[in-house]
């Protein structure tokens, strides 16, 4: 992660707006506390066009999956590598950069997690359920009404670290890919690909036919995700959020509903934790059948 | 974690502090914003006294592990089981429930997720980590440095599910049982035992004495956790913090300094996930162990 050496610090840009037809600093939008809704529309595509965080705007533009409209840095930060890496990566690629004030920062960040820096970037794309069911060996993760941000981009950031190959998204009742949960996946929704879908119901049951194995997580289930075979075939990690769990059609839908065992006196994970242990051990057990081949 | 039935609704309390000799509702520690540490002096034991959060303080109460001072309730919130439960648990135990504004538990609280609910209990006491090494088969959690409180409460949730006996915190470069970490954990610290150290790598040295197995966490080790034996003997997980990890010393000191083997892009887990994962690998190798006999 350290920057190619001695990038230089870039000139102070003027203040001024963004390209014409970018998001402006001034726009109505961008006028007030931390827990705006990115849109008042009903459905307008997953989010990710506001990413706050260094390590997740670093990946946002070492990922050169999508256009970076400008970036803002406030200045009299001390110096760090991941500063320099970030504006030497921008200026390479030729994003703009706008140093502004901590204040001025403050405002236009919808997160308390910035770290200084700030990105507006095209929105992420999508795919659809079919081609993310038709990866070679899919491993998907089906998010049901997650709607804590933090939660989602908790299990964003493991899964990209288990190896998933797709993330399937309910078009209503789920979290966007905010501000928040862009900082929180700390740069995974650079290199995951979304799948959003109009209910997951539904796509369980698409995922059925195809012979990926859908796997519920619920705290309350008798049976043991250990007991699964996860390792050889392809695979659908199913959560819920962290109030209300797995609703009960989606719960039906899965053809194996599963706890991990607990072994204290409280008995609950939190959801983004449940999730990345299902899916490291998704990675543990694929690990041990390559290792077996 | 249903209620028993039909607890009534508490009359509400005078509106003075509690009870003599109790943290005072207007004392002059209780004065400012979210963030103040709860002493100025250097070390003061490891916290616990404020818990905020609903799951938290039903958890503390169910514990009657220490004795509670008063609860702060926020009237006009909706009803719900586990409100109902506290103030069931609350009136059982004789322990005073002061229904305030909003408005007021807000000032009293240290966090934003207080949930309306607000405990003043006694702090948390602490074993010797002689004690904590001579339980049975020992499985502790050594915290290195870790100095986000949402972190430790994550790795102290997780470590009650996954059958931690001891953590070992340092008294110094570390979190204390501040009120988000009694958020964040949900109750776990009602439940686990607590050793305070004068320095992690000396207590690394007494457990390695002790024959337990010491494994420290960090991302760039080229050895996998999933080579190790962590279900047959004693183990300690030791865990750095997000932004530094294991300290040089602490490292060395570690007979064994693995990794979570990445598939992803990113690279990097949360630290309180990475020790989620491990934890849970030490539950499941030592359950795979148990059924073997």
């Amino acid at each position: 992660m350290s920057p190619r050496p001695a990038p230089r610090k870039p000139v102070r840009p003027a203040r001024a707006g963004g390209r014409p037809g970018g998001p402006g600093a001034r726009g109505p939008q961008r006028s007030g506390g931390e827990r705006r809704s990115s849109s008042g529309r009903d459905f307008d595509g997953i989010g990710g066009d506001q990413v706050e965080g260094r390590q997740a705007v670093l990946e946002l533009l070492k990922a050169k999956r999508r256009n970076v409209q400008k970036i803002f840095i406030a200045d009299n930060q001390d110096s760090s590598d991941i500063l320099d890496a970030i504006e030497f990566e921008a200026q390479r690629q030729r994003v703009q950069v706008h140093m502004i004030s901590m204040t001025r920062l403050d405002k236009e960040a919808r997160t308390e997690g910035h770290q200084g820096v700030l990105a507006f970037a095209e929105k992420l794309k999508t795919v659809s359920l079919d081609q993310a069911m038709s990866k070679k060996q899919p491993f998907l993760l089906v998010c049901d009404g997650v709607t804590d941000p933090r939660n989602l981009g908790a299990m964003l950031r493991s899964a990209d670290g288990a190896g998933v190959t797709g993330v399937v998204l309910p078009r209503h009742r789920s979290a966007r890919i905010s501000p928040t949960v862009t900082k929180t996946a700390a740069g995974a929704i650079e290199f995951l690909e979304f799948s959003d879908v109009g209910g997951i119901p539904t796509a369980i049951d698409q995922m059925n036919k195809q012979g990926i194995l859908t796997v519920g997580l619920a705290g309350e289930s008798p049976d043991s995700l250990y007991d699964l075979d996860l390792g050889s075939g392809p695979v659908a990690i199913v959560v819920g959020g962290e109030e209300k769990g797995l609703s009960s059609l989606t719960r039906k839908r899965c053809q194996k509903v599963v706890s991990i065992p607990q072994m204290g006196k409280i008995s609950s994970l939190n959801a983004g934790v449940a999730l990345s242990i299902a899916a490291f051990e998704v990675a543990r057990q694929r690990r041990v059948n390559k290792s077996d081949e």
